[in-house]
């Protein structure tokens, strides 16, 4: 009789993970990246270099360079960042974090409190909003078109917390390659969310995880590099830029908050040798992050003239000008929660849109299309088998590769 | 004027960290290792195998092998566990971490909620007291002797705690090399506590992240090993075996608490490649450790012999038979806390005992001091100013190094 370790759980848990079924075949959900983009040679190369150098240094925890990471790894990311998001800020602004759901985690950390309100888009990370209800932290979604956030709806957004004397801890955006939205914020608009943070004396939580893929169009600057205050904490992630198995971001931030955010990062550091390996790398990283973005357009090229062959009009979207995936629209009789259960079943996995919506009511007949990782041929496979499952379930799309169905 | 954060911080939070001031002269704080123990050209032989085979898997969270960590990495534990532990288990019981400090955290939140009560060594690891404090959980410390933790105070403990009605969640234990007394918990002792935890129907928390660092005497069966009921979740780390700055732990747990931990293990993985590596260099682990432990017992006997040539009589103290640190009791006129100031400020970094016993106030007396990261000088060198400075401060010892201070 095995010990029953149920009476022992804490109350609040999420329910049980069910058992790893392996990769689906047609698989358009994760951030996963391009098997192809992974720049294998250069990271064994860099791997020996580092290691040869500094990997006696091992054996201390935090590699001699204390709490905040490696201090060549602190450096290389300010120098990109100056590079690539116009942020004028040293290695000692920058923590280490293993990926930037731990950013995430550790900024929640230090400002949320149960009961407490926080302003995101209305379309937003789920992962966000997982973690927002599991800390049990209220959250105001602000509408969005195709330029990002709008900001005469997040001036009446926080008119309306006021009004109701909610101050919110503060507004958490993905300003550069939305997820899910794909859209990139203009610098103007940048610089308005910083005079409405200023007017109603709030922080902004930028991430930009998925800056550095953007193929059309420039990178505006951060909105952390036009904060004149220090209101902005900034975090970011080489998750997508290089490899999501490596479990490296960073956040961006002042003393104050930094010294706080230190106080509960006790997790030993983030793994070391992640960190030499891309400190070493990161010489390298322009010249791979633009041939991984020639690689990423090639398939956004093949999913959106797929979900055009196959859908036809029945499919809303815009193709997106960087990043990994494409979000949706089908009409009103697809409920996209539920043509996720049965084309799962039938080996098409897709995010449906009532997960990654601040209102679940409004994203039911959308879904996340994550294309990435499956080659370009099994994107255009399944993305025909996503509409034949969906004109079998709900009679649309009535034709597809202009044939009747 | 820089934008004012402190309104916005959870009002639960720990003080601010302090600035990082670089490695004490005498580092005789914290689980770092031996820069010379530290393999690595056979980890740059690892890295470039591992690489060419599975690089492009990096492209993919989980490389493929799911949410509980790489598989390859995972067969490789649950045979070094075999081999080592006695341990008979498969790679579907194991979870990879980010050190064994993720496994603290995780074990803890699938099963504490404020206000719970858990039972600890008294003497203990003080980073799992700083943990149960955070989350607002009790804990009652069991008495150690020179071989561990006391079944006969076990016995009381338990029977004390249910004449007031209170079930702790679970016992926890460092039964191999036990932080910080150094002790290794004889079979008979383990099987003792089985039952009792049978007696009481209470889970066991084994953490045997020293456990490989063994000089003296056997290894003997993880309590795992003897659980016929799966009554023991089991974590190790390869923090203290291979390199600390490794963020590599691990869980081993049956899928009722598994499928639990998954759920709130919310990271997108642990570091991949330094899984890879240690996958691959796994086959030399053995070897490895026969050659750390010699140095580390050279070391051992470096600190031991420097401590009775400078404190004579006037520190207590049992040499370990294995880990990195050693016990020591001064002198009732000597507080620890107090000595860890002063000498801290001239340059000899010690742990107070306070922090790490479940009463502070039996820890007075006592420090914990590390060896295995200093040179053998540099230890010699650092209880020789150790004891000046308990000299001048306290009187004790009277004389040092067979002259009259």
């Amino acid at each position: 009789m095995p010990f029953d370790f149920s009476p022992f759980f804490n109350r609040t848990l999420p329910g049980p993970s069910g058992k790893y079924g392996g990769f689906p075949t047609f698989n358009f959900v994760g951030g996963h990246n391009d098997p192809d983009g992974v720049p294998v040679d250069d990271l064994i190369a860099a791997a020996t270099k580092t290691l040869q150098r500094d990997g006696r240094d091992l054996a201390t925890y935090g590699m001699r360079s204390g709490p905040q990471g490696y201090l060549p790894f602190r450096k290389a990311i300010a120098g990109l960042l100056k590079d690539r998001a116009a942020m004028d800020i040293t290695e000692d602004q920058v923590l280490v974090t293993s990926g930037s759901l731990q950013a995430l985690d550790l900024v929640n950390e230090v400002l949320l409190e149960r009961g407490d309100t926080v302003v995101i888009e209305a379309a937003c990370y789920g992962g966000t909003m997982t973690r927002l209800a599991r800390l049990g932290v209220n959250w105001v979604g602000v509408d969005l078109d195709a330029h990002g956030m709008r900001m005469d709806h997040l001036r009446e957004v926080m008119d309306g917390l006021k009004a109701k004397g909610i101050k919110p801890k503060y507004i958490y955006t993905i300003p550069t390659v939305q997820n899910p939205t794909g859209s990139i914020l203009p610098e103007e608009r940048r610089r308005e969310m910083l005079e409405i943070a200023k007017a109603h004396d709030v922080p902004i939580f930028e991430d930009d995880c998925y800056a550095d893929l953007i193929w059309e169009g420039g990178r505006p600057p951060a909105i952390q590099a036009l904060d004149t205050e220090g209101r902005v904490i900034y975090c970011g992630s080489f998750s997508k830029s290089i490899a999501p198995a490596l479990r490296l971001g960073y956040i961006v931030a002042d003393w104050p908050v930094m010294s706080r955010l230190l106080a509960v990062k006790s997790d030993g550091g983030t793994g070391a040798l992640e960190q030499m390996v891309m400190s070493e790398y990161a010489a390298k990283f322009h010249e791979h992050v633009d041939a991984l973005n020639l690689r990423l357009r090639g398939k956004r090229d093949a999913i959106v003239e797929a979900l055009a062959k196959e859908f036809g009009t029945t499919a809303e979207f815009t193709a997106p000008a960087g990043g990994i995936f494409v979000w949706v629209t089908l009409p009103e009789q697809i409920d996209t929660t539920h043509l996720a259960k049965i084309a799962g079943a039938e080996g098409v996995a897709i995010n449906p849109g009532a997960e990654w919506v601040a209102d679940p009511e409004t994203g039911r007949h959308s879904l996340r299309l994550c294309f990435a990782n499956p080659p370009i041929e099994t994107i255009r496979e399944g993305i025909a088998k996503l509409a034949e499952i969906c004109h079998r379930e709900y009679g649309v799309p009535v034709r597809g590769a202009n044939t009747q169905r």
